[in-house]
Formats: C-alpha cells, structure tokens, sequence
C-alpha cells in the first residue's frame, strides 16, 4: 500500500522543555468540540484558550462555563505556524479535533511545533483511505468489500470522494449504471453499501491508566456512542421514495448536521471491545501506538456482526451529546465527557512525570 | 400584512398589585410540559397549582418530584375566567403552554386577568401565520418558500391547514396534481418542502440576567434542542414506499407524539444565536419583547443552511427530555430545566422588584 | 385459549430458608442489561454474581463500577441446575433478563430452585403469543388485529414467527400474494401492521412501596421510554425504496441492534398508566402477579392512540440508555435506573421482612 509519508520533524521532548507542567492551558480551535474540551479542561482545572478566526466567537456567553478564558484571534489558520514561540510560552498543549485539522492542513498541523495531545504520526495512516484500510485489516477488522472496477458493480455500493469534508459528494448506486450517471472525476473509493443500524463508538485509549479493558500496554474505555445525523439522507424519505425523488433532481445526501444517543445491545460489547484492543495494538505495531479518543464508525447488520466503515482517531462530534456522562461513561465515573477525560490524562500524565507519553 | 388585532386589555401592574411576591404559586394546566413546569417550580421553593379537568390525573402519583401541591379542577376551561379573583389571592402566576392557549382560546387567554409569565401579546404575531411570517422575515430569518398559487407548484411542497392542532391535516404534494388531488378548502399556507434534517432549538430569553449570549436589552441562552417524533410521518417508511403505500390508502401524517433528544454541529451555534438575537430584537420592536422560553423550529439543508419553518414564542414539549439538564444547559448550570429556568427568572425578578417586567 | 401449564413446583418460603435477608447476593447472566442490574445492585449495598460462559468476559474492565463482584464460569447454562445449593449457599437472587430466560429455556428456568426476583409465572402466560393475548384482551388493552387467514389479508399485515429471538424471520405483507412468497412454515402469527411511531414504556410495579401510580395491591411507577433500534429496518430506507431493493434480494429485517431514548407527548400519560394498571391487576387475577420491571411495546398512531404489540414481563434492554437516571425517573428519585430499583425493591422487602412477596 506504499510507504508512510516521512515522519514531521517534532521533537516532543524538545518541545516541552521549559514547559511548566502543572500549569499548562489547554488550546483548541473554537468549533467541533471545543464546548466540551474547554468545560472539561476546567474542571481538571487548566486555563483555557479557544483560537479562532477574527473577532472571538460570541456564542461562548451563552456557555459560561465551556467558554475558553482566553481567546487568540488570528486571520489564517496558518498564522499558528508563526506563533508556536507564544504558544509555548503560555505553556499550551493544542487538542486536535477534526477542525484543527482541516482548517490548518495536514501538513502543516504535522509540523507545527506546538505539543499537541494524542501521536500526530496516526494521521498519517488516517487521512489516506488506502492506508486507513491497511491498518484496519491488519487488525482484522471486518469492513465493508471495496469493488475497485465500476463495471463490476454487484450490488448497491457507496462512492466516497477522497477528501471531501462530512460526507460531501457521496453517494449511493445500485449498479454499474447509477455509478456512471454521476461518474465521478476526482479519486474516490466504491464500497458496497452494508445494510443496517449504525453505532459510532467513542474510545479512549491510555497508555497510563490502569481503569479499562487492559491491551497490551495500556487500557481502552467506551465513553459513549452517539449515531450520526446527516442532511438530507436521514430525513429525505418523507418526501417520497429515493426512485422517484431522482427525477424531481432530489439525491441523498450525507453532510453531518448533529447527533442522536443511542445504546448498543450490551452482547455486542465483546466485539466492541475486541474491536477496539485490534485497532489499538495494531497502532502500536504500525506508527508507536494512538493516544487517547478515537472513534470505529460500524454498522451492524442483522447477523449482528460489525462492519467498520470509518476510523477517526481524534475526539468526535458525537462526543458532545455526553456533556457531564453517558450511559457508558456513569460506570466509569460521575460527569465524564471525553473531553474531561482528555484533560485527566494529561493531568495524569504530568503527576508522572510523563507528559511527553501523550503528547506528540 | 394587516394590524395586529387591537391589544389585550390586562394591566400587569394592576394585577400584581396585593400580590406577595415573595410568596407566589406557580399554575399551569395539567398537560404538555406540566410535570417539568411543577419540579422546576418546586426546586425553586415555589408552591405550584395544576389546572385540570374534572377530577385531578393520577399519574402524578407516580412523579412524586413533579406533583403539584394542588389541584384545581375546572369543568371548562373558561371556568378560569371566573376564578381570576380565587387564582390572584393565591399570587397564582400562569405558567403559559400550548395547553393553556388551546383550550382556552387565544381571546380568552389574552383576556385572562391572572399574571402571566411572558408577554403575551407575542401570541397576536405567532398565532396568525402571516404575521408569523412577517416578524421572521423582518428578523432576516431565512424560511421555506411560499407558493401562493397551487396552479405554480413547481417543486415538492408542504401543506399546512391554519390553526390545526400539531400536524393534523397537513400534507405533502410533489406538484400541482398531488395538490388538486386533496384540496383542502379551509385557510392552508403551501410552502416549499426543504429537504433536510429538523432541530428544535429551545432558547430562553431573559431581559433581566447578564448570563447568557448578549441582547440589547437582556440575554439570550440556549437550553436544549429536540427533535420533534410524528406520527405516522417517521415511521412509516418501515412500510414501504409513499408512492406505494397511498393506493393502499396510507398518507403521511404528521401528529407530534414524542420527542428525540439531538445535539448540532457545533460550527453550526452562532448561526444559531445570530437567528435567536434577530428574532428577540425584532419582537422588541414590534411588540414589546418576548420573554422567556422560545423555540426556533428549523430544517438545516445539505448546504449546512437554516430553514426556520415554525417559532413558538413559549416552551415547547422538547424540553421534557431535559428534566435535570441537557447537553447545552449543562454548560449554565446544573440541573437546569426550562421548567427550573422559568422558576428562577421568576424568583430573580421578583427579588429586584422587577415581576411586571416578566409578566403580562 | 387452552389451559396454563403446570405451574413450576419452587417453594419461595422453602427456598429461602437459611437465607441471611440482610446479605444477599445479587447475581445475573453476564449480557443484556447485567451491567445495569450490577451497578444498581452495588449501589444498593449488594454483593453482585456475574454468570457467564465460559472465561469471565473481559469487558467489564471498562466499566468499574458495574462489574461483579465475582463470576461464576459454567460451560452451559444448565449447569445452574447443579449449581442451585452453591447458589443458596451465597444467598443468591437471580435477576431474570430476556438472556437467562432463553439460554437456559423457559422450563428449566421455572424449575431452578433459586430464588428469583419477580413472579416465575407469568413466563407462561409471556412466552405463548395466544395467552399473551389473552391476558392483553381481557385488561382491554389495545392491540393490532389478528388477521388469521393468509387468504384474506386485507391490509398490511406484519408476520411474527413463534420463539423467534429478536425479530428474526418476521416479516411484512401487504397483501395475500406477498404473504404467500415468504409462506412460513413454521407457527406464527399475523397481525395487520399498525403505523404509527414506537414508544417502548419501561414499567415498575411494586406490591410494597407507596410511592407510585396506585393499584389494588400495589403501585406502579414509570421508569423510562425508549425506541428499539433494529437492524436492517431502521436504516434499510436510505438504500432506496423495499419494493425496488426487493428485487436485488434485500429485505427489512427486524433485529433488535440498540435503543434510542425517547419522551411521549405529556397528554398521553394517563392513558400509560391505565394500560399498565389494567395489566397489573389481570396479571394478579390471572396467576398471582408480576412483580418489578414489566415492558408494554407500543405503537402511536396519528389519532394518538395506542397499539400494544407485545408485553415483556421482566426487566428490557431500553432500560440501559439510563444508567443514572431518565427524564421520567428523575421525578422520582435521584440517580435511579431499573437495576437499582429492583434492588431498592429487594432490600425494602428484605427490611420488611417479606422477601418472598417478590421473589419466586
């Protein structure tokens, strides 16, 4: 599947010289998830910082207590290349979210010198599909079957544009004819569409702690799971039949607008587990392991086995349904959001001494 | 778009007068959001009164938290009309639902000599959807379509008959044909059917509080969201397709019968405030303000664009998911319904000697 | 309707001679809604038995505060009939689940002689679809109608296969013809397909407490709702239509996966609580009485009335989505889920000195 991307150039350890590790401030972009971050940051009692784009955001007044305390207004997301110097002054570990990336660039949020929480290198194994799915088959996750020739289309499949944002450009064929109706130009990749309910899972893996389901050097949690809500499939069905909807120049669509709690039926949660411990060790075996929240995206079908579609291994949007717990999280501890347990680690992780192993 | 019909002649300062403010009980009818309404009174150190029919609904019992501490039982509701005197020696304030409105009419609930929490002219501009649709538009808040003329239909539409009671009536034509082929004869409005996800955004406005997201005149807070669960409408696809199941007789329906709780893309919030702000300054202008608990009902598109087809200028039954907080309160305060929100503004107004600027 | 089989020759009072009431052990199989049943046990002051297959799963690591206290491996299920003194030995009470009832099959569950929470009975009148009905019919609830001939269906009609776990097998028609296709071979069950929206209502009756909706006997609380979540059904939809998946070989399927929560419209409270009532006091004519956590599966239709299609007799999987708490048990106790209230159950009628009024 070729090679990995050569490694960015951070020297963690080099980073946090100078760094007071028991005042640190704990710095996301203001979107996505930052609500939760910052509220749980707090409560770990760290100083907070919410970069935005222009003026600060006023939605945060509605939100006392998930409001950053400060704020750092840039122009471009790239103007933090120019203030790492500043950044790490005020002692600043970055929580990557699904923004942060984009917004920045993979390459320059790879190589910006700033000690970022979670191992940066997982990007590289994420952000491409063929490597994502090198990773997972590794670890012998079941996933959907690729049909990589459009002529051989068998069965309904679903057509991901590489790089697209939230499930733009997706869509949906039932054969070799729907594909070459939209005929897409840019790189994509034809899967076949699984049918049946979906559960996006949220883990955190610790290196540190010794609570969770123990892998080989460290434990995994289950915070939470939430199901996507995406515009318009998850409502367009009021309309009328997807077959007659298409000559009206009405498609599916697959842009994510929030997110529904759900529970998952509790004899699953061996395989969930198991899932997670696979992607886990696999990390460690590929790239020296994934820190702390990630996401397994799957379906289940009505055989009840897992097909796993996605990997995000950063904190999800889904996340923020579980403001002060989920039904996961309450059996591990009272008002655990992901973003909180972020915030433990690194509190965790700076009594021991050792920041640098969750940080990268 | 006409005259507001001419205003209701209940002087809020008269009311109050004898009243011990110190000392009020909190009423409402026994229905759509009464159990949160009597808990968040209750948590408040309020007595609460529950206005019922005939003799008092046992399910109470089985909410011990959310009892109210009376009942009064009415045979009609204009009943209530002569017991303004009986209700205002109890410093009875009436906690407004769309209970109330409906079943005792709009006249006679804008006539109604009793304090009432939030101002209650808001109902000549929301209960009229042609003055609803003004004092949206004039906010600049982005709505479906209108097609006055159902020979023009030229895309999918809704069809809403005026004054029907949650979704009754309602129906969906493609084009001009699938109109004709019902043809309601009463007062309908026919607005384009935007495809998309639906959020219920449960806001709270308070002139009086300095928490919250910044108004001219007072703070705006966001509590909650939902989505709202029609019958037959979200479930009937299990059946099969629309244009199937309509020559076995079956049509889609939309009659609200539960609520799902939701969160939203957080890039998504200051679009959200912006709407709220808009329609709270404009409601200042035209008719004095709204107060209180609102909610925006809004379809979010493919192109992450707000649709709002529908405000409710008081609490809506959304809001009963969040009995002891939701993933957005919980960022203000802890265990915070919008039951318990009202109660508070209640108490903050009446220790700053300020309860006629909360009430009508 | 045919006669009830014998019933199952446990003598609680003989049973729990030599129990120390005041040390009980709280033990259930280690799937369903175990973590729960555990969590609530613990809170209540009870030693907890986790009962599995094999090695004790590993999945309990994650979730602390939920995990037994120790597991009991067998190699199959029947080995709990061997196990029945060790099992007093311990003081053990059994909570049933839907898992128990089916690993260790309805008869030998009935014989075990260990004491079990809830009446055994009422598996007799639960798990035969005729005397399911029977007892519904005779508590007037209302149910979809049974439409005993294939050859007259007149209406969409949903086929349930007798014994079959979680939906598997069953299927819709809507009409003869497509009845005929599938043409089961196996017992099962026609009933016209109701539409409308599901609400699954998680009961509690207790023939001790006084704080509940009042019965004859006892009194009956209202612990949560939920949606059932199945695989493929609830998704299937955004394939395309079923009468054109039909055609590539894909059909909706009803497998219960997960659960989404879920409030219901306040009005229809009442008639909630008359429904269960009405099962409650036919359950105490008919053979004694259910006891704890009871399931009535609805449907809502657009005149907002209720179908039930099916009573489970003992604690639901839905209950998970509230671990700490739910918008309806929330107005009655802090932090309480049904685990714990089965718990709160066995210790009130331990003090009282009337364990065997619960237990069978």
């Amino acid at each position: 599947m070729g090679e990995a991307p050569a490694p960015a150039h951070v020297d963690i350890e080099e980073l946090l010289r100078g760094y007071d590790v028991d005042d640190l401030t704990v710095a996301t972009v203001c979107s996505h998830t930052s609500l939760q971050i910052f509220h749980g940051a707090r409560k770990e009692g760290y100083k907070t910082l919410g970069i935005c784009l222009g003026p600060q955001p006023r939605f945060y007044e509605a939100f006392p207590r998930a409001a950053p305390d400060a704020f750092l207004s840039i122009e471009r997301y790239t103007d933090l290349l120019r203030l790492e110097q500043q950044l790490r002054a005020q002692n600043v570990v970055v929580i990557p979210t699904g923004s942060i990336v984009e917004y920045l660039g993979a390459d320059n949020f790879l190589r910006l010198r700033v000690p970022t929480f979670g191992n940066r290198k997982v990007l590289q194994w994420e952000s491409d599909r063929a490597r994502q799915r090198e990773w997972l088959d590794r670890a012998g996750i079941p996933m959907p079957r690729l049909l990589p020739d459009p002529a051989q289309i068998d069965r309904p499949v679903f057509v991901k544009l590489h790089g697209a944002k939230g499930g733009r450009g997706a869509f949906i064929a039932k054969n070799s004819a729907e594909y070459y109706k939209v005929n897409p130009q840019v790189p994509h990749t034809i899967q076949e569409y699984v049918v049946g309910t979906r559960y996006y899972l949220h883990f955190f893996y610790s290196p540190l702690s010794d609570v969770g389901y123990r892998c080989s050097r460290g434990t995994l949690q289950l915070l939470g799971l939430d199901r996507r809500d995406e515009s318009n499939v998850d409502e367009m069905y009021k309309l009328g039949a997807q077959e007659v909807l298409r000559d009206l120049g009405i498609y599916p669509s697959f842009v994510v607008t929030g997110n529904i709690p759900v529970v998952l039926r509790e004899s699953l949660l061996p395989k969930v587990f198991a899932m997670g411990e696979a992607v886990v060790e696999t990390a460690l075996d590929l790239f020296g392991g994934m820190i702390g929240p990630f996401c397994l995206e799957t379906i289940v079908t009505d055989k009840l086995e897992f097909r796993v579609f996605e990997i995000s291994s950063r904190i999800v949007a889904g996340t923020n349904l579980y403001t002060t717990g989920s039904p996961y999280a309450d059996y591990l501890a009272d008002d655990l959001s992901t973003g909180r347990r972020i915030a433990q680690e690194l509190r965790a992780a700076a009594s021991k001494g050792k920041l640098a192993s969750v940080l990268s």
